[in-house]
């Protein structure tokens, strides 16, 4: 299996994609990764580097897009970037995924432009794993749509349902909807809306959820609109970072400070672990026609390797063409009821 | 001064309640508290403690209010709760506010029915205090509205300004308007709208602040509607209250697990005490012509306390009134521009 990635994306590139291609094609004897970026500075990276050659490729490529470029500049634009490139690799049948840590709103836009959406979906969105006391959950959307219908909230809950049985093996997975209170008539216009929908749907929907219980892991699947869903997802990074530094400044603080830090770290570092964005890789675009996987900008060489490892994944169970199966199945059954 | 509170608000009314009034007037002098609910049950909380009773009062009620109770039914058929009754109290002039651990939509929906809204506001907002690395900011709305108007949240921004201003001693407040990006083309179309009307208004706006740096200290107000004000606020709660938990599971997993809590334990007490909501007591419900102090449903009595507290100040500050004007002064100079 062949693997676009985005040489070019994230902060710290092209030395940690280079170097997380080169981590993945070690890791994973089946993997090929096609780097899409500047021919010179992704040689200089791999210069010296010992890996399997014969599966790592370059495509030279001779624009770069910035982290806060308009999408729509850059589709008119910047036709010989990485990002577009290496979506138009999987048009072109030469990749199976992509991978890029790079502008999320380019990314978004290229696929749909390049890719399209998979047949029956409406908007594609981007579906986050966030982790709980439990396990993980799925958080739908998490900012590809800031202003959503209904229908839209309730394909996301669909498409995050297929994704989340597909690759966090759950059994008919437990959707909820993100809202203020767990009643039914909790919530604002729209949430109320689908909370209708979602009820008389036959989908395993477990009802509302509050904002104090996503992180008890009794939903796998977390709905609501991009624009929250952003602030959730980033909202929560920002608070688990401070509390960290907050407990790191208490304890040195204290007279055994130095003491209490020692036998703290282990506990910090295996916290990190089961905490980190960087374990999960990155986050699908769900519902458009092929495999793209959105990465943070401050990716570690390893979250690039876990990101190449879920594209494949993602391609291999056939992810996309599942979720359009089963949106299509929906829509048949709501055109059977209503024509009766 | 003297306080209303609604004695069998919460989720340990009035056991909590009746010994947060008993310690609040152990702390201030010059502070009465009326204890609004059943007679009999406060009477049995506060029989064998000593406290200064000639500044404790029990006003009987005699219905209840459920947590979970709509508003607009309260409203119409229960106007002998202790709730309805603290609130009355108020207008009628015999208390100067009111504080109530209760059902917060019916403490809502009475405050606006019985009190009305300040001169000039549009809607009442929710005030919340939430730590951060540096010092509290102010997040408004936290649950008041659930779908607002680009108006609604412009004032948002006025009465947390004022708010901050006179509560937090904060020279021109620095607000921000909750995004998922800095640039001003970030957001959705309500946040776009508001943020164009910040930007001309004259008040220190600082932009668009993204969910991961609210917690740095750099705004002193964050703005944004009531329906992601409640889910930031309850998530915010829920993930701090599991970080702990998942902590305190890896320094037991660890061989050297009990020492490293022992170590640990007085910097989690000081970290709770600094990020407990107990320390900040209750969010004041801001445009009413009123004060009115919403706490916790989780209450302990020092929470109590400090929401009388709040109160006392938010009342003898004028707070309700500061808003009312500078409100009135914003939408005077409007006309002025609009009428050239």
């Amino acid at each position: 299996m062949k693997i676009a990635l985005d040489a070019m994306g994230g902060d710290y590139a092209p030395a940690v994609t280079v170097e997380g291609a080169i981590e993945t094609v070690k890791e994973y004897d089946d993997l090929e990764v096609i780097l899409f970026g500047d021919e010179d500075q992704i040689k200089n990276e791999l210069k010296e580097k010992k890996y399997p050659s014969r599966r790592i490729h370059i495509r030279h490529t001779s624009q770069i897009i910035e982290m806060h470029e308009s999408p729509v500049a850059a589709l008119r634009k910047k036709k010989d970037s990485s990002i577009r490139r290496a979506i138009d690799s999987i048009k072109s049948g030469e990749t199976d995924a992509m991978v890029s840590a790079g502008n999320s709103g380019v990314v978004m836009a290229s696929a749909l432009f390049v890719l399209g959406t998979a047949r029956g979906v409406d908007r594609p969105a981007i579906a986050a794993i966030m982790p709980t006391l439990k396990w993980p959950f799925v958080l739908i959307d998490a900012g590809a749509n800031v202003d959503c219908k209904a229908e839209n909230l309730f394909q996301f809950a669909l498409m995050g349902s297929s994704y989340c049985s597909t690759i966090l093996n759950r059994k008919k997975p437990k959707i909820a909807l993100l809202s203020i209170g767990e009643e039914d008539t909790k919530g604002n216009d729209l949430t109320r809306e689908v909370f209708k929908m979602l009820k008389e749907s036959g989908l395993n929907f477990i009802g509302n959820i509050e904002g104090k219980d996503v992180f008890l892991g009794e939903a796998d699947v977390v709905v609501c609109d991009g624009f929250i869903g952003n602030i959730v997802l980033k909202t929560s990074e920002g608070l688990a970072e401070v509390i960290i530094k907050m407990l790191k400044k208490e304890i040195a603080a204290l007279p055994t400070g130095r003491i209490g830090y020692l036998f703290m770290k282990p506990a910090l570092r295996n916290f990190r672990k089961k905490t980190d964005y960087d374990e999960y890789g990155g986050a699908p675009l769900l519902g458009i026609n092929g495999t793209c996987i959105i990465s943070h900008g401050r990716s570690s060489s390893r979250a690039i390797r876990n990101a190449l490892g879920v594209a494949s994944e993602f391609s291999r169970k056939r992810v996309s063409e599942i979720i359009s199966e089963e949106i299509m199945s929906f829509s048949n059954r709501e055109k059977m009821l209503i024509e009766g």
